[in-house]
C-alpha cells in the first residue's frame, strides 16, 4: 500500500518505519526533513508538501501535536486536502480534541475521503516495538479497510465507536491517569507527614481495591523523586485542556479533571513542565513544604 | 490464648468466630448480645461488660465503627481499661482516626498495656473466609507477639510502622479508592454524553496506564446502575472525614480527598448514603442530568 505519513516526531518516526518495514511504501513529510533519514534508508520516499503526500499515497496518516496542527496539515495551502481525491482516506493518529476530529471528518467527506481518528497510547519504546495501543473512531467499513495497516504499528487496535470516539477514549484515559497519580501522591503525602514510610503503605495496599497500574508504575519514581519523563506534564496539560473543552462541549461537569489541570498548571508555572506527569507529587511537596523522599 | 472481642458486627462476628475456631477461647461483649449465638455454639464465652472481658482475657480486640466508639469501649465506666492489668494488650481493628490510635496507645501504656492499631480491608465475605488484609501499627516486639493471632483472621498481616500507621495506611487506601472511583465515573460520563459506549472505553483502556482494580471491580456496577453495597457511601464518608482531619492535623492539603468528600456528602443528602461507593457515578448523573446506562 502507498501510505502517506505526516509528522515524524518522537512517535511518528518509529511508527512510519514500522509501516515501511511491513512492506508498504511510505511517502513522508515533516517540517524537519532530517527526521526522515532512517525512513529513506528503509525505502521510504520524502515529499515536499502535504499536498504531494496526498497525491502519491492512497491513505494519509497524520501524527502531530494537537488539533490546530492537524487542521493546518490537512487544510492549509499546500496541505493534504489539495492533493486528495475521492476514495482516499485520512487517518489522524494524533491525540486531539474529538470535536475537531468530527469537524475534519465532515470536511473530508465532502471530498469523498474517508476519515478515522486513531490516537495511540504508550510512549516511544512501544512505538519502536510496535506495541502501542490504538483506539479508533470511524465507520466499521473504513476501519475494516485499514485495520491491517494500523496493526503494522500496534499490538492492540480497537474500534471504539464513530468518528471522534478514538479521541474521546484517549481523553478518558488521560483524565483517569492524571487523577490516579494525584490520588497516590495525596495519600503518600499524608503517610509521609504522619511519619509512615509511603513505601510500606504501597506494599500493604497494592493488592487491594486501591491498586492500579499508575500505583505500580509511578510509586517508585515518586519515592525516588525521579521525574525524568516518561510523559511530560506539558503534554498532559494539552490533553486535560482537550478533556475539559470536550466535557463542557457535551455538558459534562468534570471537577476532578479541573483540579488535576490546576495542579499541573501550577507545576508548569514553577518550572516542572518537562517533568514526568508523576511529578504531580512535587505539587504536594511544594504546597505542603516538605519532601516525600 | 484467652482473647477478648468487643464488637460483633458484620465484620467482628465472623472475625471472632475465626479466632475461636483456631483454638483460642473468645470472651465477647457487644451491646447486642444476640450476635454472640454462633460464637457461643463454637465454645465462646459472653461477658457482661468490657471490664469483664479485660479481666478474663490476655489480649482484647476491639472492632467498632469509629474513634468515639473505641474510646468509649476502652475508657468509659465499666469499660476495658477498668479490667486491664500490666502485661495485657489491646488490639484495635476498627478503622478510626490514627491520631486517636496514638492517644489510646499513650493512655494504655500508663497502665503497662501494649497497643496495636490493626484496621482491615476487605468486606464481610473476606471476614468469613479469613482473607481480609490487616495493616498493623505498633512496636515490632508487640506485633511479633500477636502476629499469629491476627493470622487466624487474615491471609495478609503487614506491620507498616509505629502506632497509628495501620490507620494511616487504611486512610491512604480509602482516599485512593474514592478518588479512583471518581476518576472512572468522570471519564465514563464524558464518553457517554459524547456518544461513545463507556464499556468500549473500559475495554480499550483497561490494560494500559489507566487500568486499576477499581476500574475492574466497579465499572460493571456503573454500567448496570447496580449500586447495592459492597461498601456503603456513609462509611466511606466516615473514612474521608478521618482522612481530612488527619491530613490537616499533620499539615497536608488534600484537595482531591476534599472534593471526593463533597461529592459523597451531596450523594448522602440526595438519599444515596446506603449505596455502594461506586454510586459516585450517580453524582455525575445528577449534576449533569443524564443516565450512564
Amino acid at each position: 500500500m502507498n501510505v502517506g505519513f505526516i509528522g515524524l516526531g518522537i512517535m511518528g518516526k518509529p511508527m512510519s518505519l514500522n509501516v515501511q518495514k511491513a512492506g508498504n511504501t511510505v511517502y513522508a513529510y515533516d517540517y524537519h526533513m532530517e527526521r526522515a533519514e532512517e525512513l529513506i534508508a528503509a525505502g521510504g520516499v520524502t515529499c515536499s508538501s502535504g499536498k504531494e503526500v496526498a497525491e502519491r499515497a492512497d491513505v494519509i496518516i497524520t501524527m502531530l501535536q494537537n488539533s490546530p496542527n492537524v487542521e493546518g496539515a490537512l487544510f492549509d495551502e499546500g496541505g493534504v486536502a489539495e492533493g486528495l481525491s475521492a476514495g482516499k482516506a485520512v487517518i489522524d493518529m494524533s491525540s486531539i480534541a474529538p470535536l475537531a476530529s468530527r469537524d475534519f471528518a465532515e470536511r473530508l467527506e465532502k471530498l469523498g475521503v474517508d476519515f478515522l481518528d486513531a490516537p495511540v497510547s504508550g510512549g516511544e519504546p512501544k512505538a519502536i516495538d510496535g506495541t502501542i495501543a490504538v483506539m479508533v473512531g470511524g465507520k466499521p467499513e473504513v476501519f475494516a479497510k485499514y485495520e491491517e495497516l494500523l496493526k503494522t504499528m500496534s499490538s492492540t487496535v480497537t474500534l471504539v465507536g464513530g468518528v471522534g470516539a478514538g479521541n474521546i477514549t484517549k481523553l478518558a484515559n488521560q483524565m483517569i491517569v492524571a487523577i490516579n497519580i494525584a490520588a497516590i501522591s495525596e495519600a503518600y503525602s499524608l503517610a509521609k507527614k504522619a511519619g509512615v514510610d509511603p513505601e510500606n503503605v504501597y506494599q500493604a495496599i497494592r493488592s487491594g481495591l486501591a491498586g492500579s497500574t499508575v500505583m505500580d508504575q509511578k510509586s517508585e519514581k515518586i519515592f525516588k523523586g525521579d521525574f525524568t519523563p516518561g510523559f511530560r506534564i506539558e503534554l498532559h496539560i494539552k490533553d486535560l485542556q482537550n478533556a475539559l473543552d470536550t466535557s463542557h462541549g457535551v455538558n459534562v461537569s468534570a471537577p476532578f479533571t479541573s483540579l488535576a489541570m490546576e495542579v499541573m498548571q501550577s507545576l508548569k508555572v514553577n518550572g516542572h513542565a518537562k517533568d514526568d506527569h508523576s511529578g504531580i507529587a512535587e505539587w504536594y511537596e511544594m504546597v505542603n513544604n516538605f519532601k516525600l523522599q
